[in-house]
């Protein structure tokens, strides 16, 4: 009976073992959107990685983006969209469609697909037990976007209650504002603050990019870790530049507020959460704060450190 | 200083006690819908009311319904409803809007709502955590309705949790089918298998109506309480007719699944929760199982049954 | 079918809402004397009273005195009294007396009152469990008093206990020595040890008076709030005189223990109790520390700083 | 160094052993009167062995009982007193006498002897928590006895909450009626009922004779043990008379009632208690039902029994 | 970037989710001897194998062998060692020995290799806790082997308290009999008693061999599942002889107290343990109750048995 | 009856309360060795006493020693055995047959000793769970002394969850190094590092002289207690010397790490840890930090400060 094949299986499961080790127990907070999010079997990946996660004794917590699909229903119900520096301009009526869709349509239908797998989910919006709430946000130059908000306060309570029942909780960026009114929230920014909220030991970003590239064009310039300072200091020279600011912004926020590590992967890899978390070479960009060693090999790196620890 | 009419206040409290003290511990859920969602200070009286309830000590959980702002969202969005039988057919899209409507737009203004009022709530759709299971129903002449279900399994996990959290669950009625598929439920059935599952202590129906009348058109013909027998008797006789025979058919598989009390009240009178429960004449039809004893004063025989309990 | 005798019922109950939600959870400390403990129907809406703080959520304590009946066992026993100072001086045998009586008698009579209107209470004495340790008193020129006590120190054990149990803890005011003998205590000063231990929310003193009143012939002169600063300057300047002013000064010291309001109430208005800490006008004199936000409208102010905090 | 005074006391502790492992953790309950609560001797030799039992894992319930202090009260107060059939007859105003002195003084005075020795303790009456419930009781000619009673119902939560809390509870005979009046008990009776509901190890008699004796004027006669079977012979056949009859019921009740073993102690010998529970040879009588085996040496053949279990 | 190396990786870890979500939580144990426990690169996958075990939340328990390492002692001792149909004839000496070298040397040893990969473990033997109580064994014939034991009872407190812990216990086959003397026990009987005490989830057998053979000299003819009648048929046939008839019926003995599965593993191949909890293909023998549905693929019955439930 | 007998029993229980009072709860690490372990009688008794520790309500630990069983096997296996400066070099040959002797047999005969007495013990090497973590030691003049080892670490997880489980752990003086090798330690040395890291209340070592005299050859100046400042003047006068000089140290390095009194006693007399603890008398010398108050009557001066404590 030849073995190898098996006895390879077993390797790759004997690799796992001090990153299962060192994250058992651990808050990961996966802000989930883009192609990831909208291709069916990638879609299927993201959901099994995630109760996967679930399955190796971790706590995830997922945050859902979902312009795409408010814009496809304020066209159908023939409400205009105008957007004022990438940001969306809310009505109370737009703000009433993109709840609708966000925790009444994209929110539910992730819970139930990761029911489908076997592990509990549950659809909140930001709204539920007063978990996000928000000030009104202004444009770049102060313009008025209507019902935007930005998180102040994060009551982890509900969300807490629902991880400690064994439910995975998915979050709408939907928040309530001192008003009690609704107010749309950049999804980002929302995983951001729930990461940050619940001390959270990683933050991952689905997205459509490799991770943060020296030179876009070629992927083999992929920065595997980078910590905070590095990050500014490739902002400040523009090889980070366009979209990537932003988000590497919301990378550097959460690393303020805690979180111990925040990944940058490319949804677009079929469990590249798996990847990035379980094994050695890692996918994608890794950022830390400036007291974390970094490396070209970061999750080792990182399993290293709590080796010591 | 005349203190006559702060003793009448402190009266209607002390009118209160043996009520309170009965209740506290229990569940109550209560089929919210008609015309006390769609009035504004309507609305705000029964927001009121349950938070009451739960300063009170109960465990109030809100199951919702929508069939009016469903039509609307459809009719909006073009697309064609059919009833049959009083039930509407639900095609895959038509499955989808309806639980965008529900779950995310009014039972997520319930949850926000009853935060403003200062009590924790949670806006669950019956996907979440796999609360309602259901399988596929036919019209009552066998028609193909689409993606109506009837409630065949209700897991409890999460209600309970967010309850003994402190949160008040407010469920839409949607449902989960064993292929995984989107169900839309008769919100009065679905409330009634909530309650079952739950063994509450009662089960409060809002509506329209002033109760079960024998003539309908004269309010002095109101029962105030009937048993099983009774009002399976005046079903019998005619005396319950038309729209009141399926509410009270829900009546019955309530008490049948071991809810003690089934009130079907006013929801068109301010605060019918509170007076049903808290004072001695009470307002609507109380329903019990036989073997409970009714009297024309229904909440006193309740509370004096526990005295000698 | 008028409703409106209905609603205004409703009404009141929703009066209460506020302050069932503020005081849910919290102590009070009643000190029960005087009038209220006399007469029959008096006394029996205080127990009342005291049931419903139970059944809203509150756990209350009481200490109660018992002075006129100590002097009427000690005249049937032919054992003379005396006092010092409006102190009674206390020997051996008056030691003896005074804790039958107020042990023996006044507090399992109290408790068993509770009991009977569905609340669980025990009637303990200072001593049992060590819970008011006292040491000798002198009299205001040193003149011995015999087994007078001062409390030095509350071991809260058994009270803490009792209510984590669900009684109601009824406390006459007997302490225990070092040398441990018995000693008599005042019950206004043990209501107020035993407010300060347990850091209560509230000290309740139900006396004979309307409250304090710049014009003692003239009800509408009462003061509804007052802060230590003024109640200090009311002293000061002769407002407050007389016997009101060691109960001014009992109220002061709960305050610098760590309570929040003090209430001076009228025992002899039924449900004074209900009525000054569920309903917007209040009645009686509710004391502050200078920090907290004094108004004439005590009840609501409380309530409002409470939503502000 | 002559060690061997020294080791004859470690012997002493070895012997107790069995007895210390045996009894850890059981339920004792003491019924405490006679001439070791008049001699003041006594009384601390009894309060010292029941602290004893409290640091050697048991947990003891005193029940104790005051006939002479209630007739000495009544003679000062000049009330008079009459007996029929051995049992006080009890109008409103004995009782509240008798209440007035078991549980105003005599219970709270053990509670605090208690305490001087390093055990917490509390006196509570009958009428606390409801825990002795009772019915009137009639003379055995069926004679008006007023207010004694026979108890019904013995609600242990008020006793199991104390001890549970590291207390020793400490029981005045007094009672509640359903009427909610206030009745005498005969100490013995109440110390069965509540020894019979805590399901107790053990229940010891602490008397003013050396147990039961085959020739009453013959210490050497003493039965060191007797079944059930084997006391009703002796009660049949005239062995076991007078006074003796009722305290031999009693310990018949408690057996039936599940207690384990019933002692009759000479509460004259100072730690008597200790000595019956903790030695080899014991003093006084054990009686046990039917099934367990008795002997000459009742402690050993006990701790055997356990042994082999 | 080449990523079908890591996608591969990915879907091993994929392929194990079933398994790992079946399995959680459940004990397993572990027959520890053969090859695997002397060649030390096999030892370093067993140990390996069940520190993955205790990650990925199972609850191992160890109970070794050590036949040949008790005679090459006894050789050094220079004392005799005689078997008697298999079984090692133990005189006190003998006994002594084989203690020393299992608890001693082998278990402790185990214990620190497990803690070395980050593992808390604890070597204990059968008469820790008085974990594995035994009667003497004869031999077939009734020959003396002196103290050699069967277990008649397992005390599971000392086992669970450490799984509790988070330890996993390594028990060594020493037992202690109602005479208090130390006796040898086989360990495959051994393992056999502590799964079924603790009703362990599978009972893992690591030998020499591939697993049960239709033809012992083709190891294409392994059973990958039998059920107990067809084990039994086997055995009835002479298909299963000579060793493996003892081994077969300890795993048809397992199934009778209530292990659900056993496996017979070839210990020579490394990470056995983990190929065949966690993958579809298995490797070794599982044997069920007849109750169980058997199939050629065991393991992905087993999880597909659990889906169902 | 003559009961004087019987009562001097009941004395020495007595005098035994204010120690038990004292003691409940308290850790006391025992060092096991000498005479007490050799001779059988005397073995019995330690057991003994160790067990009426458990039931008094302590948490006893113990260490044992075994050097000279070690030199048995040593000599019946033919290795030679060579000591520097009193400590026994430890070739890995030599440390594999220490751990084998002390763990697998000396460690888990007291435990099964201490099971026939009737109280639960497991016997655990410091290899058990990383208890005993140590480093390489010099001998005196920095000789290699082979596997020797310092304890530098002690985690006490396992030994305060078998505490916790009701287990009395019996530890083998077996260390594991940070290479993952297998150490021996000094077993005085040992019992210091346990009781240290345990903050034990009481550390007792048993050993063949009566404590610490001024001059050896008479009992009669016997130091009762000492202080650390005035063992320190001692050993400077030289009246501690020789063999006594190491003891005294360890007694030191235990009060400094914060074990509050050590006690040297004379492990020939039987029951002597019990006279110490729970007499008034005492025997042999208990070492108390320099802020204790030392008496010639240590076990009453230690009671004693507690009452006023």
């Amino acid at each position: 009976m030849d073995m190898s094949r098996e006895i390879a299986k077993a390797e790759v499961l004997i690799e796992a073992i001090p990153y299962i080790r060192t994250f058992a127990g651990s808050t990961v907070v996966i802000k989930y959107g883009g192609s990831a999010m909208t291709d069916e079997s990638l879609k299927m990946a993201v959901i099994t990685d995630i109760a996967m996660l679930k399955y190796l004794g971790l706590r995830p917590v997922v945050v859902h983006g979902g312009g795409r699909e408010i814009t496809d229903m304020l066209g159908r119900l023939g409400i205009p969209t105008r957007f004022i520096g990438g940001q969306r301009v809310t009505d109370v009526q737009t703000a009433q469609v993109a709840e609708m869709v966000l925790s009444g349509s994209i929110g539910k239908n992730l819970a139930s697909d990761l029911e489908k797998v076997g592990v509990g989910a549950v659809g909140i919006s930001g709204k539920d037990g007063r978990t996000l709430q928000v000030e009104k946000k202004k444009g770049h130059h102060n313009e008025d976007l209507g019902y935007v908000g930005n998180v102040v306060h994060v009551d982890v309570t509900l969300i807490e209650s629902l991880l400690d029942s064994g439910f995975i909780p998915v979050i709408s960026p939907v928040g309530i504002g001192q008003d009690g009114a609704t107010y749309n929230i950049n999804a980002d920014y929302a995983a951001v603050a729930v990461a940050g909220a619940l001390k959270a030991r990683k933050l991952v970003f689905l997205t459509d990019v490799e991770g943060i590239l020296a030179d876009v064009g070629d992927s083999s310039t992929l920065f595997r870790s980078l910590t905070v300072s590095q990050a500014r200091g490739l902002m400040a020279e523009g090889v980070i530049s366009g979209g990537m600011v932003p988000k590497t912004e919301c990378c550097i926020a959460a690393l303020d507020k805690g979180v111990r590590h925040v990944h940058i992967l490319d949804g677009r890899v079929a469990h590249s959460i798996l990847l990035e978390i379980y094994t050695h070479r890692g996918i994608g960009t890794m950022m830390t704060g400036d007291d974390e060693v970094g490396s070209n090999d970061q999750a080792d790196s990182e399993v290293g450190k709590e080796e010591q620890a």
